[in-house]
């Protein structure tokens, strides 16, 4: 039996346990300081998993937490994750994580290579597949010339006015709406603003879709910034959520500079305009019990292949499921770090030191592995190749 | 000579008594608290009228004031304008006003007809032209059918993202926007939600605007309801600012409910979402400096004459004057004003109570008087009758 333990009994890492939990030869626990996500996360698990209390911010529990297991997968704030991973690479045991952190993971590499950790990091959806996928066309083509990913998380129901929910926290939605965004451009890093250049896009299934930029780079942009020259990372909603978010940003709502207005009980009351607009949209946005969601991803890598350009292009379009009721955004997230998990803790995955999934997509096979796996859990990428 | 006060030395009053200084016959003093707004008004009328600082906040103070004029114009804000209105009366004085304030006028009628005074009140462009020409419809006509007023103050520039600038206070502008808004719809008053019912109109020189429902009929709802048995009253905007205004309100960010909110310097704040939108965006809605303005009104009647269903259309497009630098908001609301107070003044009107402009376009030859004196001062309405 490999003992497996998942950090993080939120919605993410209770679909983790599921999945790793339906394999006999996996002895899953799960841990969460939260009582109630614990037994939502037991609940969902039908008893196969067991639960620990444990307090996760806190670093030496977490490492005396994972040290009987033999494996150990990260659901985690994005608040926690990045010191979460130095403590478990720390513990001597190998990770795979999809804690979505502002801090830059390659900093642990040398690190997990001196503890001799295979620590898989950002291996969700995107980042995660979109990083696997790029990872494979750097490798497939003779010349990579572009990788364009295109990813959104949307509610199945398009409600007016914002057709939007939010399939993880509001606040880091937000977030994304105003930080600008990193793209490889010709081979120059260049800055572009949060919510610019959109462009609209077709899926079978769903509609047009409306794309723009987004900071979801993240390691991409160092590690194959050498090998191709054009990368870009654009977000999706439903045609006109852009345009109204672009409003609310230029009216000052997700301004963090503080104003001062009356305050309601008389005197003046200095707040920030984001908190207000927190307030009042986020109850909006949270998805009821029951909404479906779906995940809408395209990957578009272009090259010179046997001296043709070619065109690859994995789209998925992943609804809820009724059946568990899981939605799409924990399931596509949750799987390619339970599926990779199991091949690290089998040992057909070995790679010392911090690993973003565009290495794993580099190494032969593990991609198509990787979507057979997901296959199976009904998860399907379909992937077209075109001479252009 | 004829001694006018004008009462206010705001944008609208500063044209008002520009308008009477060019005549001759009146010698003209304005009155206001601010200096600045005095000298302002004294720039404007070019030296030819006097100024007299005063509260005219203090209706004791009004009463004085005006004790040695032949004529009274207001131009106050709505927080004053009905304590004014029973000062100006009291005083025995003849008024005409455009103050646009939320008590009824009507209330007064009697202690109007008491003291022998004509007050004509709600002269502007609208309320004011409108009810002059609803006024006239609902008598030109065997049987007056519908009357429908749209009328839109805009920026000649559509600007991204709201296309319009406040004319007038934009919280009186807001408060169009949530107040529920009575029509008379087939011999009934009923409530229609603000901002509802949208309607697209073409107007030559514009291009199509969008008329939505709001609270604008004031006295015609009682006036004229037995009369005409449909009647409603819409503002225009350029397409797409109803949307914007409908999402905001949606979002709350128009309530007047106190929120808690994280102050910006610990703890918790309570303030109401209106004063927060409304710092936020007033500046956005702030006309600059020469920035032109114009306004749009379409007066449109039906009803049956000489047996033959028959439509009369007003229409009125007024732009931002470049010699006096005056708005068209403050010229089409100032001239009505000025013209009826010259005619009270000279006695050619006559009619002791509180006057609504409905009551003056009923009397023969009033309305076309009126047109021609404003078409004189540049401020042209075209008429097109058409059988149906």
């Amino acid at each position: 039996m490999t003992k497996a333990i998942v950090l993080g009994a939120g919605m993410v890492g209770s679909v983790m346990a599921l999945d790793l939990s339906q394999d006999p030869a996996f002895d899953v626990t799960i841990a969460d300081l939260r009582p109630a996500n614990l037994s939502a996360a037991a609940a969902r698990c039908q008893g196969r998993v067991k639960s620990l209390q444990a307090d996760l911010a806190d670093t030496a529990a977490v490492k005396k937490l994972v040290a009987p297991f033999d494996i150990v997968c990260g659901a985690l704030s994005s608040r926690i994750g990045f010191q979460t991973l130095r403590a478990v690479i720390e513990a001597g045991k190998n990770f795979c994580d999809i804690s979505f952190f502002a801090q830059d993971a390659m900093d642990l590499d040398a690190l997990a290579k001196q503890h001799g950790v295979t620590a898989v990091v950002d291996c969700g959806v995107a980042p995660g597949m979109s990083n696997m996928a790029a990872g494979y066309a750097a490798e497939y083509f003779e010349r990579c010339d572009t990788i364009a990913i295109y990813v959104g998380g949307l509610p199945r129901e398009r409600r007016w006015p914002f057709e939007y929910k939010a399939g993880f926290s509001p606040a880091d939605v937000l977030e994304e709406y105003v930080r600008p965004s990193r793209i490889v451009d010709r081979g120059e890093t260049v800055i572009r603003e949060a919510l610019s250049e959109p462009q609209l896009l077709d899926f079978p299934g769903v509609g047009t879709l409306e794309a723009f930029n987004t900071d979801g780079l993240r390691s991409l942009a160092s590690t194959l910034k050498s090998r191709v020259p054009t990368m870009i990372e654009k977000t999706m909603r439903y045609p006109g959520h852009i345009e109204l978010m672009r409003v609310l940003r230029h009216i000052g709502l997700f301004s963090q500079t503080p104003i001062e207005v009356p305050g309601a009980d008389g005197g003046t009351a200095r707040i920030r305009p984001l908190d207000v607009i927190s307030k009042l949209m986020f109850p909006l946005w949270t998805y009821e019990e029951g909404e479906e969601d779906m995940t809408v991803m395209r990957i578009v890598a272009e090259g010179l292949k046997n001296g043709q350009r070619e065109r690859i292009t994995w789209d998925l379009m992943d609804i809820y499921d009724q059946t568990t009721r899981a939605t799409s955004m924990s399931r596509t997230t949750a799987f390619p770090c339970t599926i990779m998990a199991r091949e690290v803790a089998a040992g057909r995955f070995k790679m010392p030191g911090v690993v973003p999934p565009e290495f794993i997509g580099m190494q032969p096979g593990m991609l198509d592995r990787v979507l057979g796996e997901l296959e199976a859990r009904g998860v399907k990428y379909t992937k077209r190749v075109e001479a252009f």
